[in-house]
């Protein structure tokens, strides 16, 4: 198998970014790491990639990304603004969209890989599994190409994340809840994902840090479709008529939100003078609901911008950071007091 | 160059799925049939494709996607359906998001091509332009590849297209409306692709057969994002305070719909008493919004069921139809009488 530009860091003992500077001729290297580099390089014959893809025409400044399912409108979007900065950076895109299951994730991520792409960009926390092994794709690509993660964090050479700090953003949205005199508040979610763990964790340590410890009643997973608004107002449906009391919902992502203003209106429940709703992903759907939704945005815009910075930085042999973090915010629409 | 199947059928006088059967070895060809097929492919020592592609190994079995927009809701819908039956079929899918610009959406169409998929399949009507010239990129990727058309007609060899009657279906929403009692009908669309004019004819022609022939006033086109309600809200009662009356709107797209639910709301104006209001698509906005909407159902998941069963017929060498035309259903929810 051919080196990568992955073996020659290691060999020559110096950061990718370096070995990239030194690829790309730039002046900012010293030339004693430059003759280090050079000789690892000359020693194996190494045909930077970038010189080698030039030669297939099409297949320069071509970026993968793959997202678990288009017609998420989260994801979607992300795409959307992804393929946007792309383009206007004069890069094209080739989407897989891979499903959630870990063996089909693989294997796109290996089809993609074969048709040359300059960098794989990840969208949205499902693709870093609390498993460890089950990253070893990531890693396995990140010696062919920079890895961009989208909404998730791993720390591994040529990995680079940007995202939103999920688990501040959920403890303030449950704080302003709670500082309007509303303390039983449901938390709905339906992703166990590295975001959706954090959001959770943001929900508790918000009612924990009001004393209210005992929070695990209001905790509920929806594992059904989230296009599927009927299902979603059943389900909470359900969960009052089995006896819990809720005066606040605070939802992983807008849909379910949505159920829960329904599930309002169905029981005659006044927003949000009986019943507070705070969204999540601060979607087009906040503003064709009745009333309007609060939610939280995640600044997905300022993501998919900065990640497409850093990678254009990456692929011109800048050292670049390897985790950018941004801060969510509250918009405070009609259903919040 | 080398030779395509479109040449080597050409070249036989016999159809391309001939060709495919022979090689393919399929019983149900004429001995003498396949002996003229044959001798061509020895003339012009013809590589099938599907050989040539085996030996890049990951590269079997991959269907090119290309759409203008994947964070269009019904764009995302239909993607996603597809790239469901196609992974349920064992074909792996990559995906292009072209914009709506012509150049780009040759390029990208030419970047697809070059990672050697099986078939090409153009999401939406916009693909296919009334000036004939600018359809020279799906005629030359006809003859690599089965090009499947979604949404679009257009005849050429090779070329095979699954779409919604959308004239019959619009012809039927407005003519619910008019048979209601409502004959001042507004008419909101965003788009002059094909389906889009199939849609406004099937309007006119409904708003003629009643004989309310003076429906220029309520015709109007949107020119703004579909994501962003508020703007299309404004763009409706701009239409409002210009002087004219209506009792009904229909939309070619859901979040038109939508803005005219937040129209009536912000005028006091009960729906459907005082405003009848269809969308299309039936999207999970129809949902979301209070009342819920009625929306026209363009079959979205037969659509791509059919086009995937024609696609997997094609490349094993079978005649399949060329065009597959499905019927539109009215969904009657809470903004009808």
């Amino acid at each position: 198998m051919a080196l990568t530009i992955y073996d020659i860091s290691k060999k020559a003992g110096v950061s990718i970014a370096t070995v990239s500077r030194v690829l790309n001729g730039s002046d900012s290297v010293k030339a004693s790491t430059r003759e280090k580099v050079m000789k690892v390089i000359e020693k194996y014959d190494y045909t930077p990639n970038a010189y080698a893809r030039g030669m297939g025409l099409h297949s320069l400044r071509t970026v993968g990304i793959l997202c678990a399912d288009s017609s998420d409108l989260y994801l979607a979007k992300a795409v959307y603004y992804l393929e946007q900065e792309l383009h206007a950076n004069g890069y094209e895109s080739l989407l897989c969209c891979t499903g959630y299951d870990l063996a089909d994730r693989q294997s796109y991520i290996r089809l993609i890989l074969s048709k040359k792409v300059d960098s794989l960009i990840l969208v949205g926390s499902h693709y870093v599994s609390s498993v460890d092994e089950e990253n070893e794709i990531i890693r396995e690509a990140s010696k062919q190409v920079p890895v961009m993660l989208l909404n998730a964090s791993y720390s591994y050479p040529n990995v680079y994340c940007t995202l939103c700090n999920d688990y501040a953003s959920m403890f303030e949205a449950t704080s302003s809840l709670i500082r309007a005199g509303i303390d039983d508040i449901l938390y709905l979610y339906d992703s166990n994902s590295y975001s959706g763990t954090k959001k959770l964790s943001g929900y508790k340590a918000a009612m924990k840090s009001y004393k209210l410890a005992d929070y695990a009643p209001y905790v509920h997973y929806y594992d059904g479709r989230t296009d599927q608004i009927e299902a979603i107002t059943d389900f909470i449906q359900g969960i009052a008529d089995r006896g819990t009391r809720f005066h606040g919902v605070i939802a992983s992502d807008d849909p379910l939100a949505i159920g829960a203003i329904k599930y309002a209106q169905q029981n005659g429940l006044r927003i949000p003078e009986d019943l507070a709703v705070i969204g999540y992903n601060n979607s087009m759907l906040t503003a064709c609901c009745m009333p309007e939704l609060t939610s939280v945005d995640n600044r997905l815009e300022n993501l998919t911008h900065q990640l497409v910075q850093t990678l254009i930085g990456v692929l011109s042999g800048q050292e670049m950071p390897t985790e950018s973090v941004f801060s969510g915010k509250l918009i405070k629409r009609a259903t919040t007091p």
